[in-house]
């Protein structure tokens, strides 16, 4: 049994002792550096650029400005492609953009011998701008009249999308239904992964080689050759390890402008490397989203019908245009079933601050604060304890939604509930803290979640992986998929081994990807890579097994029924002898004089299913009222994700979501003056948790089956930093009588709030 | 029809423009440098060895001694592995000797910061030697008492092999047979690829890698493993460009010793270069062989029976053993055919000079030297013309060889001669030349041979290549095999397009191997590539083919049968329209979401065939007999290499082979001293012709259509440099009446041998 073990992480040594190769580590010949030179103006147009005073710095090579670009606009998201063009990601900015859509935009490259030179060189260019009144939110954007931010959206909104089940109108109308409305409100945060954007380019023949910190190699292979114009066969891109990406690197940023960057030296290598601050202004964030609900509700706590308007702060750029908040409004619909309709309007909104893209939880971290916030509000109101309120009204195994037809093929739901109820103490306490004065109080909340597992069927789900047998028995596993920090090629190893009946020592992963061997996969997004790259991996180990049983049979002359592999043994099916070692056998294949064959494998999963996985927070909170501060007493996270390949590693996952969830509920926020600058774009003043802020984090698990992930399993990934914010907002409100509706809870808002209600 | 044409090398701008990047053009994070002390003494025992000055050396980082390494004796010649003990490779070293074997031995390392502190140390440690007295050729080292320099072989002798057909005796009793006696001895040469050994190695996780320019990396890879003791899976190879190799690298000389080392400081990146002196003393050269020869000839010049003594000089370590010496015997064998019989005995003898290895031709060029020296000796002796004489006597179509059933399937070796005489003049210039006086006269001489194609069935040939189809209808070629600068990379481009049907740009070939992801193939000698790993491509290239054709089907709903592919279109076969482009095709093969399946191919060439390839030298030459200066007035190789998938290329590998031809003729020796130590070892002394020494050279082809050649193609890349030697000795002779029967026939042989003949 190779999974459901907590082996180590396979990196694990690599990484703690430094050995571990990332983009930084590596070095070409007379290896260039470039630098971006970014607009200091959120909204408007490059006149003209000086750059003859830059020229003349010693030590640089080549200025580009958005003048000298290809004129051709391409789509950024690290989306699979369609050959469709309806399905297409928006193309909306060029490699230098003259048209200034946000602070920070990039409007020109110097390329310098060394770092000194190109900051010198970056500082000698003049700018002459044409400026436009910038506009920071959606309702600014979408008034009558503000200034059109991309001319094919003149009221700036990218896209607008509705729908309704059932007849919602019909449900508000319903004889003794309340009706509660409400209205919550998401912040700007960051990824902050340790690693920030980086990548190199040189020639090699006529073709682009581009080693970069990515999730997804394979698309960003595509979008090089799409921002070029070049064919997509001419680019080749290497990933090495990388320092995480939380969905910033699911989005091909500054490989394209490296790519060119190199072809404007003669080939020569070019390293472009993003400084943190620039990581924060210019490249993506978690959307701010806005929403509106409404909701009807029997006395005893059936929802019979809801709306929702979700606005969402899309930024300069389309980016990952209109599906995250496009799964916000479906979430809102999977999660809770009304007995008579439901309407969904949600508007993705361009305005001048920076491009929201993917991040952890893409759009569902953000519709669970208002809906779990709702919810408890909701039996709050009707004096309902908000668990019973829940599963009343909670998605039922076997649901089918009725536009995609996903499919719950399994639920641990109420089980998470359950754990987390008794670990929190939730009834104890619910009524112990139901009355309590002073300025320090203490509350329990909780919030759950579902989330799907991978984009089927909205878009394309393939992977494709490879094995090949060595001399001494071990194999190499190649992957399309990618580690990015999260453990992936621990638990591919494990499922190779597993399906093949090796011994996991006998499992090289090739952790570094390149397009021009490795099999294709679109990458680490969308909490995919255990399901569908991992159906990838037993298919392939399958087909890898069954070539190796038949050249067992071809040296022991048994029928390939009675011969079975385990430990990296063939052994008699029936007792389990060990007939052949795999080393002897893979010698004979190598080097047999009769029949020498290379034992390879490759194989590619279409993945055209999709589950639910599950989840509840509980969160016991002690608020200081006079100092507006959250103390979080204890907090789990309790988690349906079928199947765990790698417990030990599922735990660790939770605990980074957790974090993050922390710091989305407390403490973070981007913000921007009133011109659309950022103010805070660093680590000092952006309030990222530290180890000082961060309480000990519980996790359990409760282990369905699910019978459409390849080994039972479904998404891990992202589901952790979901349900942390409601879960605490709930708990203040449960302490303080207060609801906050806004996020983060930090101080401040606290206060306002708390002197608001009189509790100041 | 992208075969049987002159395209560019694909390799050729990089290589022009120092793109192309090689072993020592990549860096690593504080990357160490080694040295290797090598012995002052040709034959002994290192006593003891004092390095603690040297480990006072600032930058020293660690020092290795010949007492410190693994107790295990490996094999390095490049033979595919045999899982047969007796088939085995001589394991006869350790990755440092205690015991001396000749002058340069390999008995300690130092690691260091850089070159400079490295070689500080190597002269600070102190070395204590038990000498003993040096035998340097096969006459000592088989003389009774001799020194016994590897106990395993107290005679000295490596091997000796012998065999008769038919019934030599009765030959040389044969009424009126003419009986001729004659001694031939070749000298000791050495490769001099341009780029001298090199490689990296540091490690990844718990495996080694080493990054190394090597013709074999997938042997390079085992043979480490050996060297180590560890499992041969926990080795990675990679090979970047190598500037050529010549057989030098298809040895597994200092990887193993760089690897060990890495291993010695934690796993740190490690380089080892061998300069240029090194080169010469301690990797490889081409074996000194001294032959007697006895022939039985009618009067009118058939053969009737022949006996060749070989005796092989093999140095202090057995490299590629008895092969060597093997296959010129055996050649003797091939080419002449004898009425009643033939016996051949060879000896492979250990002496304490350097290693005798693999080098272009492999043995043939000594026999070659021999043999035809031999037959224009006989036919001066019956006055018969020495063409006449070999047309009579050598291999006809068809032939079949008794021992190991190698067929003659194909020859254009009468056709060869006829082209070379007919350039040359022959018939009018042997007439001229006849009867010359005066200091410089001039004479016409040639020669022929044939050369085998690969090593089955010696020993296995097997290889692999795979394919990868990309989104723009290009596709990635991925060899196990290597291109070593002999254009292999361009030929197998050239037979993946013609049989996929794809434009040659289309096929983007991958140039570097790793042995973690490289299909398996033993890699670049015996002139093996384009017929063996041709035959992998071909098979990959049909096998990707049909998926393609199968996923057209797929699309246009067309049977297969009626489908083709030219110029990377799907096209009718009937009437050649295009159906669809491979750009289109491609896309929604990785695309659909209905069937998105990632084509790819790959396949092994498990070869169990031979063929002969030959070819014919002729040269012009002018003979300043006081000077004892051979001028090249005009030199033609005519070759029979089956098919020329790139004429253009086939003609710069006879150009490079027969310049190697020429300094072999006329200059090249490596001298030792009495004590075994190498006196020429370095390019000023080591007389390597210059362009100045080398005339028009000039080439032509028979090409006859091999039905066992993948595309009726044969063996070519050893073969250019086997006949000009022999045709320049006999030229010579013709121009003289002087017989030089040893190389090289530098000035100061010839003005001995002119002074013995009395024409000085």
């Amino acid at each position: 049994m190779a999974i459901r073990k907590s082996i180590n992480r396979v990196d694990a040594v690599e990484k703690v002792t430094g050995g571990a190769r990332y983009t930084d580590d590596f070095f070409e010949r007379e290896m260039l550096v470039a630098k971006v030179l970014h607009s200091t103006i959120a909204n408007g147009w490059v006149k003209s650029m000086d750059i003859s005073e830059a020229e003349k710095v010693p030590g640089v090579v080549k200025i580009v400005t958005c003048f000298d670009v290809p004129d051709i606009q391409f789509p950024t998201p690290g989306h699979p492609w369609s050959v469709e063009a309806s399905h297409q990601d928006v193309a909306d900015r060029k490699l230098l953009n003259q048209r200034v859509r946000i602070y920070g935009d990039d409007i020109a490259a110097v390329v310098a011998e060394d770092e000194v030179a190109a900051s010198r060189a970056l500082k000698r260019i003049k700018v002459e701008y044409e400026e436009l009144e910038p506009v920071l939110t959606p309702a600014e954007a979408m008034k009558e009249g503000a200034p059109v931010i991309h001319d094919e959206h003149p009221d700036n909104v990218l896209k607008h999308t509705s729908y309704t089940v059932g007849d919602p109108d019909a449900a508000f109308q319903k004889e003794g239904a309340h009706v509660f409305e409400g209205e919550y409100e998401t912040q700007i945060v960051q990824h902050c992964h340790i690693e920030p954007p980086i990548s190199y380019a040189y020639m090699e023949k006529d073709r682009i080689v581009v080693v970069s910190s990515t999730q997804i190699p394979h698309i960003v292979r595509r979008v090089i050759g799409q921002a070029m114009g070049i064919p997509w066969g001419k680019v080749r891109v290497i990933k090495p390890y990388i320092g995480g990406g939380f969905g910033n690197k699911q989005e091909v940023l500054y490989e394209p402008l490296n790519a060119f960057l190199c072809t404007k030296v003669g080939g020569r290598c070019v390293k472009l490397e993003i400084s943190r601050e620039e990581t924060f202004v210019s490249t993506r964030t978690r959307h701010a989203i806005a929403f509106k609900t409404k909701a009807a509700v029997t006395s005893d706590g059936k929802l019979v019908g809801r709306t929702l308007e979700a606005y969402s702060n899309q930024g300069g750029y389309a980016s990952h245009g209109h599906a995250i908040v496009a799964n916000s409004s479906n979430a809102y619909r999977y999660l809770y079933q009304d007995e008579i309709g439901l309407k969904s309007d949600a508007y993705t909104v361009y305005t001048n601050i920076c491009s929201g893209g993917a991040m952890r939880g893409y759009g569902i971290p953000q519709v669970a604060f208002a809906m779990e916030s709702q919810m408890d509000d909701i039996a709050r109101a009707l004096n309902i304890d908000p668990i019973e309120f829940r599963e009343k009204n909670c998605m039922p195994l076997g649901y089918k939604d009725p536009f995609t037809g996903l499919t719950c093929y399994s639920s641990g739901l109420l089980e998470c509930i359950k754990k987390g109820k008794e670990h929190i103490g939730w009834d104890e306490k619910r009524k112990k803290y139901a009355n309590q004065n002073g300025p320090v109080r203490r509350g329990v909340g909780m919030s759950i979640f579902t989330y799907k597992t991978g984009v089927y069927p909205i878009s394309l789900e393939t992977a494709s992986s490879r094995l090949i047998l060595n001399q001494d028995g071990s194999a190499q596993l190649q992957m399309g998929a990618t580690e990015i920090g999260q453990g992936a090629d621990t638990v591919f190893t494990q499922m190779a081994a597993e399906t093949i009946g090796f011994k996991l020592e006998d499992i090289h992963i090739i952790s570094t990807q390149d397009t021009d061997v490795t099999p294709f996969d679109t990458g680490a997004y969308a909490s995919r890579q255990t399901y569908v790259s991992g159906m990838a991996v037993k298919k392939t180990a399958e087909q890898f097994k069954a070539k190796i049983l038949d050249y067992a049979n071809y040296m022991l002359k048994i029928s390939v029924e009675k011969l079975d592999i385990c430990d990296g043994n063939i052994v008699d099916k029936e007792n389990g002898d060990v007939l052949l070692t795999m080393e002897r056998l893979a010698m004979e294949a190598f080097y047999s004089l009769d029949h020498s064959v290379h034992i390879t494998a490759e194989a590619t999963n279409h993945c055209k299913d999709n589950t639910f996985a599950f989840g509840a927070c509980f969160a016991e909170v002690e608020v200081d009222i006079p100092l507006g501060k959250v103390h979080i007493i204890d907090i789990i996270n309790v988690h349906d994700s079928g199947v765990l390949i790698n417990p030990k590693l599922a735990e660790a996952q939770v605990h980074g979501g957790m974090s993050m969830g922390l710091g989305y509920a407390l403490s973070e926020q981007l913000l921007y003056d009133a011109k659309g600058k950022p103010l805070n774009n660093n680590l000092l003043d952006y309030k990222l948790p530290t180890s000082m802020d961060t309480p000990d984090l519980h996790v359990d698990f409760v282990e369905t089956l699910d019978p459409s992930g390849p080994y039972g399993n479904k998404a891990l990934g992202e589901p952790p930093a979901i349900p942390p914010a409601p879960a605490i907002r709930n708990a203040v409100l449960h302490a303080t009588g207060v609801a906050i509706n806004t996020l983060p809870l930090n101080p401040q808002k606290l206060v306002e709030k708390f002197t608001e209600a009189g509790l100041i």
